[in-house]
């Protein structure tokens, strides 16, 4: 496997054009499975390449399973690979833990900052697939525009037409949260760090999905704070029964979910789901994180309901942000923390002061002036594309016995390999070839999943990326002997 | 007193203007002390007013200790009072203390964002002395030219431009730190709250000045922190020998001070007392988080030495931003945290993640084509000004035995008013007459200070604020009855 494809860098050979010319033909179902590729000397003319050259494409096509050779009968189509099976809902230990992932996610922010590398790594939107010249060009506007309030301080809760824009998108969501309820933060990291610093003390015990994203067992360990993993499906999110167990054996304080295309494993709980949630959740006065980033990265028509919309007792703490739908470093997001509204706002004067002003101006005239839904309506769909497509190509180049999530949001898949694939082994030997990855172990508070990874789909499909998948597959497969 | 001093609002009366010109003349030293002013009827030929109003302008301009009737001989410059004495060193308790300050700063910066205000009371540069057109327009166009890096993820450290920036500027300083000891930061805020937690448990002791300011305070309350107050003189800032028992009597953490310009005193210690300092915590490798958002506001010639300048162990944590200097509402700081760099590093990651990416860039554009340099040459002599004209008008309007601090540098003024003021119930008097102000129980644990205030002079110096400066020195009269 070759590290030769930088974006741009280089051409690829002729052989490898041809294959995936040919490779985009099965991919788009214009040959089919058992169908006759056509012959060697055909392709030569057709390509108008040497014998040897169309020789070498096969070969390619062959190494990546896409077609397979049949004596004296020529090159087919190979039959599709059963689709990957889901993962199972993994049963992590219902004991406490303390909390030990900083240094992983260091890692991996550190990987990402390399230059050229394929980043498969962190959940962040390539910037190629963000509104990124018109949202750019609105902040250029405002600030020109802006005089005095640009350099200002914006004090919390911040800027009024973000937080009514805000509270419109919450109202397409079926819930009702008013601007005044409303506190902007910069990204949803604060947002999470300050709602668990608002409800819990060191020692508390927060209840989290398994596998859970790693920023929030980062912050749980910053804060001193002890996770209790509940098992999570990869289709309908946290399994409520187990919670219903760890909040009856734990004296939990609260509980932190992404009810809503959660990460790594993209599952949405169905709203009957999330009206448990709340209501088990309510019964104890337990406090419920809600954080909804992924939420409006929906791939079907319609926007899933807020756990928050069943909230009754202000009890739901709703965190979300821009950063992962319009702008990571524009460092803009915000919470409606229900009953501890005035909690979180005294704890933002502290974390930060106050969210930097322009960006948020920015971001609230891009909503107001409808950029963002027009942005949005593309970017699913280029999603849902990815995703299938990385889904396919996991299925095509991993090890058997590989299961794969499949989202209805977001844009990460979680794959899951045979046990014996050392995930933390496979990061070391992908970053060696310019890809990264997030690996299982950075989602659990005591390092399991060491046989999974996250893929961030964020990027534009390119034949680098089906390249680097085929890569990830080989190098598991060599791990497995 | 009335209160309707709205800038352009409403026209002050005729008289007013009249006296208001008079008093620019003795300000300005035109008529002296001990001269007589021009007859009524010569004022009211000079202005084309009637006799009434030029008595109401005497009136006015006697009122306010300007001039003094004298019986049978006219109206003469009252001979100038004499300047008013600094404070003497508060000996705060020397007991460790819990901090709760919160909910004052909260009731300050909510006074603060109320419109029609005199905003006398937050540090807060104003808009108009910033050079906010200028840098508005360097965001823009930074917007513009941004594309992928301006939506994107800075991560920790931050923009190595902006770094580079930094670390020049420290050099002209005389301190010797290296683009890759900084890391940026969402204003100072973050970066004390970053150091703080590098360095510290819940129940750990903080030595701070006293007074210090309510931010410091309100971090140490919300991580649960204790403080040990260290008497601060008025002109030489934190008292040494006060430290070094403190240092012997408590197991003092860490150490958190303004060495330069201090806040709220504008205290800046000689540089053979920051070497003390430094080497003295260094002795018992106690961290000090040097806070030096004022450094660059020096108001003569030479920029003080950092405390950081003699740190030979890499324990002085060094934090600055630029919110007092150019744009509060940007919210870039950064921080220098010599061997605590990777821990700040790590935790910045689960405070915000990232600083905005376009601010930072837009102030380290700023920076490299010497926007910043040349504005800070232009706006340090008018603090300086302003500082020397609301220390007069206090000296003018405050009751006898009001004393004053002399900065060198920033744009604050500390007030010690005669025992039996009360600033708390000072402050709901002024807001009430919409003028708000620091009140001294937010510089201190205890609440203590209670007949001290902090003035913020990092406004246009305006006819407003010399009526301003009178109705607070008439409130704190009545109160003493």
């Amino acid at each position: 496997m070759s590290t030769s494809a930088h974006a741009g860098s280089t051409a690829p050979p002729l052989y490898q054009e041809v294959a995936e010319k040919i490779a985009h033909l099965i991919e788009e179902g214009v040959l089919r499975p058992g169908e006759r590729v056509s012959s060697l000397r055909r392709v030569s003319q057709q390509y108008g390449v040497s014998l040897t050259t169309a020789i070498q494409a096969f070969i390619w096509l062959e190494d990546r399973g896409l077609v397979e050779a049949r004596p004296k009968s020529g090159f087919f189509v190979r039959a599709a690979r059963p689709v990957l099976k889901e993962p199972l809902m993994a049963r992590p230990p219902r004991a406490v833990r303390e909390v030990t992932v900083g240094a992983l996610q260091s890692r991996l922010f550190e990987a990402a900052m390399l230059p050229h590398i394929l980043p498969l790594g962190g959940a962040v939107p390539s910037p190629e697939l963000l509104p990124m010249v018109k949202l750019n060009r609105v902040l250029a506007s405002v600030a020109r525009r802006s005089g005095k309030r640009g350099v200002s301080y914006d004090m919390p809760p911040g800027t009024e037409l973000l937080r009514r824009e805000v509270a419109k998108r919450v109202l397409e969501a079926g819930t009702m949260v008013l601007p005044q309820e409303i506190i902007t933060t910069c990204g949803a990291t604060e947002g999470l760090m300050l709602c668990l610093r608002a409800v819990t003390v060191p020692g508390s015990v927060v209840a989290v999905e398994s596998p859970t994203y790693f920023g929030v067992l980062h912050a749980l360990e910053e804060l001193k704070l002890k996770a209790i993993e509940i098992p999570t499906h990869p289709r309908d999110g946290m399994d409520l029964d187990a919670l219903e167990r760890a909040l009856r054996t734990h004296p939990v304080a609260a509980c932190l979910a992404v009810p809503t295309f959660s990460n790594p494993l993209g599952a949405l709980m169905p709203d009957a789901h999330k009206e448990r949630l709340v209501s088990m959740l309510a019964k104890r006065e337990i406090p419920l994180i809600e954080d909804d980033v992924f939420g409006e990265l929906h791939h079907g028509p319609q926007r899933p309901r807020l756990a928050k919309g069943y909230d009754e007792k202000g009890l739901v703490m709703l965190c979300s942000s821009f950063s992962k739908s319009l702008a990571p470093g524009y460092r803009v997001g915000w919470v409606a923390p229900g009953r501890f509204y005035e909690r979180v706002k005294t704890l933002k004067l502290t974390s930060t002061l106050a969210t930097a002003t322009l960006p948020e101006l920015a971001i609230a005239e891009f909503l107001a002036t409808g950029g963002y839904d027009h942005y949005l309506r593309g970017v699913r769909s280029i999603y849902a594309a990815n995703l299938r497509r990385v889904g396919q190509a996991v299925a095509a180049a991993f090890p058997d016995g590989t299961r794969v999530t499949k989202p209805q949001g977001g844009f990460v898949l979680w794959v899951e390999m045979p046990i014996g694939v050392d995930a933390l082994r496979l990061q070391d030997e992908a970053l060696a070839r310019e890809i990264n990855i997030a690996p299982g172990p950075m989602f659990s508070p005591n390092q399991g999943y060491r046989h999974c990874i996250r893929l961030s789909c964020g990027v534009p499909w390119s034949p680098r990326l089906q390249e680097a998948l085929g890569v990830l597959g080989t190098l598991a497969k060599r791990q497995l002997g």
